[in-house]
């Protein structure tokens, strides 16, 4: 048996599964903000499901951990984890020594991507592509993830498509981020919707012209995400998830018809058939708790 | 031994090399153009390496062949090789029964992604971006070259990096190709000269406004593909070839400054080091010949 945790800005999504990824048990708490609270609410997280599963802790062969922020592949350490606000921190580590269980650590986008491989039963070459505050993508292909030589495989949120696009919050200008993240979304949007994105399309339902605008440049910068993801790993099968994705169809008719779009000048692009690659995680299914338990399983260690 | 055949559309470049990779024997001859004019000089290559080292075509273990455009993976099947004038052509079979030996068809970029592996000493993960009539790249990890589902991992150069770029023979506008293949920034500069890049080299180092607005977008297109290679498959090691770097360190500074702008502004692109991921291929350098042979040992076969 093996738990895996997706640590979120605000809630915390806990799992045990089976050696071979089947749930066995899942729940949620709210995440405590800063290290301690990150390290506690991981903790309880864990002595949870050993109550509901009515085993020890120790009986648990592996925890995973899937954490925003940058992950040095190979360690348990946490950097830049902004949500949560954690600098720096020795998850890994420190987590070893409050449960006695191996540990692993992963940024929560590759975990997800791992995740959605297992419950979406994965091919060849899938990409997870997260619409969340952010947008970043994990790259899985048979069944092993992609990390990369420093972590940063699948980054692609960070790529400017627009050297006249808004300036991004990493430097550059028109990064895919400011198009299509929920954050960079909702800012340029305004107004006081506790879910500015859900708002910013009711109005453009309504036919608000700058509703209808930013919704459609949503759909063109995931649209050039998935161009990108297909044009260098050839991903044959794009699953989107994080938070955007509670819109459901409502977001996937947007995307579709931006791949159209650029499918319609070009025959090179309609060759790439881009709408058959992409589909939605399903609403509340809990790839990144999920994946963080496989790679605790074992493609690499913290150590 | 080995025989690997880099088909270009002037020249085709054959070696004879070892299992382990190296070099025994190479000769060029000049490129037929049309299907049975390919066929010819692939044969007559195979004929003058059995000559020259004084064996029977036979006592080669395999023949790979590089050649510009789309190889299904798994197939010897050549489709759109507009350099060469072919438009389909069944190359691996033909061979074999023209040849009596096995034969296996790579893109020759690919092919040349993976002999700059061999002939480079590569470790992690190499992107070899070709700056030639085209822009492309071939990835390889572990000595493993990345084909994708499709064959068309590595195709980079038909990314769009500005919506309101040059348009490109694909069809969609600012992609990379239209700012850094040798193609397009020839036409662009225009002229009769029989290297248009250099002249324009020439131009831009004499203080001429036009030429040196064109080889900073070239810089630009190619750091852009750069970036792309580096927040995808995360690439600790970017292979410059094709022909383009026959310009040299003319070429790399070029680049380097367009990846230096690209990191004033952005500290979390200067925390990628993009310039040190970057280095040429040696000029002169039998990338795509000795790949294509590698292609021939074994990670696949046309069949």
């Amino acid at each position: 048996m093996r738990v895996g945790l997706d640590i979120g800005g605000t809630k915390t999504d806990a799992v045990a599964v089976t050696d071979d990824g089947a749930l066995l048990h899942r729940l949620r708490l709210v995440t405590g903000s800063g290290p301690e609270a990150v390290v506690d609410t991981a903790v309880e997280a864990v002595r949870r499901l050993s109550t509901a599963l009515a085993v020890p802790i120790t009986s648990f062969a592996s925890v995973g951990v899937g954490i925003p922020g940058l992950i040095v592949p190979g360690t348990g350490r946490v950097a830049h984890a902004v949500n949560l606000d954690v600098e720096e921190l020795e998850l890994g580590s420190i987590l070893e020594s409050r449960l006695g269980v191996p540990v692993t650590v992963e940024n929560d986008v590759k975990a997800a991507a791992l995740g959605a491989w297992q419950l979406l039963d994965g091919s060849g070459t899938m990409a997870y592509l997260n619409l969340g505050t952010g947008v970043a993508a994990g790259i899985v292909r048979d069944g092993v993830l992609w990390r990369g030589s420093s972590g940063i495989a699948g980054e692609v949120g960070h790529l400017s498509v627009d050297p006249l696009g808004d300036r991004c919050s990493c430097g550059q200008r028109g990064c895919v981020e400011t198009m299509a993240a929920g954050g960079a979304v909702g800012t340029a949007w305004g107004g006081t919707a506790a879910l500015p994105v859900l708002e910013l399309f009711d109005h453009a339902d309504a036919g608000d012209a700058r509703a209808i605008a930013l919704r459609k440049r949503l759909g063109h910068g995931a649209a050039a995400a998935i161009r990108i993801l297909t044009l260098t790993v050839d991903a044959d099968d794009i699953v989107l998830g994080g938070g955007l994705t509670a819109l459901g169809e409502r977001l996937l008719v947007v995307i579709r018809e931006a791949l159209a779009e650029s499918a319609t000048g070009s025959r090179f692009v309609a060759s790439l058939q881009l709408e058959q690659r992409v589909r939605l995680v399903p609403s509340g299914s809990p790839v990144a708790a999920v994946g963080a338990a496989l790679v605790g399983r074992g493609e690499s260690s913290h150590g």
